[in-house]
């Protein structure tokens, strides 16, 4: 029988502290400005990907999430997929005849997110990430995380983020043909372990602008986008590495709310306007506020991507009372259960169910009391997760993939 | 009998399609940017205001909508009136003993708007503009309307441009006692007969951040503003002149969108964030620019101020189209009777009971019925007005004080 050649990982989402919102080059996805995120946990929300060579496929196929896309109709997809070739086809001209021509053979690719897509979140950053990093491990290209997040910015800016743990830059970089627009790690997770976040998953009727087509838009006509990305962006960054450096959860708290607001600020100067956040975003980033006038320092940081999902970052001793504040003035939707709206993955709580219904410190218990309750269901769920690490290689027990390459009937790993 | 030195007038409300945020000096109101606004018709939106002097009168005293309110506890009104009879002792000392020595008497002021306040229209711009056009008369002061704006500017900063009719730019000048900071008429409302406007009260929750407050935190930490006041407004304050001169819809209506929108989003970019917008503001923005696609031209454009009411303007060809749509996907509160909800000042409609049933033009129809209905209430009234004029000397008739000098028994002439 003949050997299968095939690799499955998993990589992580990434949220960013400092936003990346504007292209200075569509094609290469070269951005505007430098940007810096938090790898979260993929305990918690991740994409495994299972890629597999074979001379006998008719072709490239791709399955995501259990349904097969036209591997032909994304461009961007195509240019990763052809990218990381490049490097293999490279790779096998130094062995001479020596390597597998792994480069000339079509791949089956079968991916799967472990949260549902309803949450609403972006898997195109974990999707990618895990797509080329699966393909570097079946592959077996020699270059670095760094390196390869080249490959997978082409397939999607924010991806290129997820290709390491802990905090992330993505350095804009000048050149031309993005050979300086990679992603380096600024810390690796165990430099902070009480870095905590919670994704709120919050409801919401319309249909938001494509962030592909939005920052686009707001290149083009936002008056201050030019004073973002010359003045503001550059300090921002080097604050931020500096209070990631130093661990000032109040300085990197301040600059990463600071910059959520002026990246949704001028997607308000676009023309036509561009919002992502909705009157349920915008009372939870007011409740932030006034939970860190509560217990009188910065202790929780808010950040909104391009939908009205709010993400906030705690260090692991306040999470508590956090959690107690938001699940009361948020009460979880009548059609959840319990620990489908806050699994607890820290043991937190005695249980699921007491959620919600009391909040212990005095201050926080005052606020809450005061705010009232918004309705249930105004945010569908709570994830609670850590900083995380890099793409992992998963072992070949763990592919998605059956004997004949096929997806394998899917054993739900939704939390 | 001895003689009653008395003056009653009507002031207009004004509504900025360039706007005023921030102060450079928060004591004389010196604004860190100019401004332009429209003058909204008396007929629906004024301040009716009653000034008499007496020296039989105890002390200054003030009624606000039926109410006393504590003169001495606003420095700022205190300001404005120090300030008029300023002027009226100058011109007493140049009579000589000829004039009545009006300036050292008490005076008592009665003011009422003919709008509810529950319609969270600020009244503070027609209130200071009809208090200094009332003393104004009383004294007889010989300054013009542009001169006597620094005086309402003094008791609040947009009053200035209530104190002139028409299209009205308010020069945020370079001196520092202020002299060169005062508004002028750009273009009078015959200039452009056709310009109407809907201003639409929308239903609100959270108490807004005083604009007072707000607008100075923006100066201090927005990290875009000072691009905004260098850059942005002194181009769109050349560009919106030109467009009333021109009498080009299109860019008037590009111009106001576009700076409400940046004015929001620097309240967004201030920290912490300022939000004065909600879902049901937005949803009306959106509902703007898809009219102006259904209908193949820049036809309508909104502004928002520190609250989250609607104002719209456009020509009056287009305002049955504008309402229709408008009405249907705002349906009116349950509570409110249909005269009520849209008082239809212009004979637009067959009855009020109509309004809000149907959509005549096809393309605004097909617009109506894919955008749906927001649930009733989401807008509680429409009040449709034209461009008017500045400031009214009315007759003794319609003094609000009664023989004593006290509050006449008011009589609700509300509409």
């Amino acid at each position: 029988m003949a050997p299968v050649y095939e690799a499955t990982v998993s990589a992580p989402v990434n949220i960013a502290v400092i936003k990346y919102w504007g292209k200075r080059d569509p094609t290469l996805i070269l951005p505007t400005n430098s940007s810096l995120s938090v790898t979260l946990s993929q305990d918690h929300l991740s994409t495994r990907t299972t890629v597999r060579a074979s001379p006998d496929f008719g072709g490239d196929r791709l399955w995501l999430n259990g349904a097969e896309e036209d591997v032909g109709a994304s461009r961007r997809l195509a240019n990763a997929i052809a990218t990381a070739r490049g490097l293999r086809a490279a790779l096998e001209d130094q062995a001479g005849g020596g390597a597998v021509p792994l480069s000339q053979w079509p791949v089956h690719v079968c991916s799967e997110n472990n949260f549902p897509t309803a949450a609403g979140l972006a898997s195109s950053a974990s999707g990618y990430a895990a797509l080329v990093s699966a393909l570097a491990a079946l592959y077996e290209l020699p270059q670095s995380a760094s390196e390869l997040s080249r490959v997978a910015r082409v397939g999607s800016g924010s991806a290129c983020r997820s290709m390491l743990g802990g905090f992330v830059a993505w350095h804009a970089g000048v050149a031309a043909d993005g050979s300086d627009s990679l992603a380096e790690q600024v810390a690796a997770r165990q430099h902070w372990p009480e870095m905590q976040a919670l994704v709120l998953v919050v409801s919401d009727q319309k249909k938001a602008v494509s962030s592909t087509a939005g920052m686009q838009t707001t290149v083009e006509t936002s008056a201050l986008f030019a004073e973002r990305v010359r003045t503001v962006v550059p300090a921002r960054m080097a604050a931020m590495q500096r209070a990631i450096a130093e661990r000032d959860f109040a300085a990197f708290a301040e600059i990463t709310m600071k910059d959520s607001n002026q990246f949704h600020a001028v997607c308000l100067d676009t023309y036509p306007p561009i919002s992502y956040m909705n009157d349920t975003s915008r009372a939870i980033a007011g409740l932030v506020h006034a939970f860190n006038a509560a217990v009188g320092r910065v202790a929780a940081a808010y950040t909104y991507d391009a939908g009205p999902n709010a993400v906030i970052y705690a260090l692991e001793p306040d999470m508590r009372a956090l959690v107690e504040l938001l699940a009361y003035c948020f009460p979880r939707p009548a059609d959840t259960a319990p620990e489908a709206f806050y699994p607890d993955p820290f043991g937190l709580f005695e249980s699921p169910a007491s959620v919600g219904h009391a909040v212990a410190l005095p201050a926080v218990a005052a606020l809450a009391e005061a705010t009232g309750r918004f309705p249930a269901g105004s945010v569908r769920r709570i994830i609670h997760t850590t900083v995380g690490d890099g793409p992992r290689v998963l072992s070949p027990a763990q592919s998605l993939l059956d004997s004949a390459g096929l997806p394998k009937a899917r054993r739900d790993h939704h939390h």
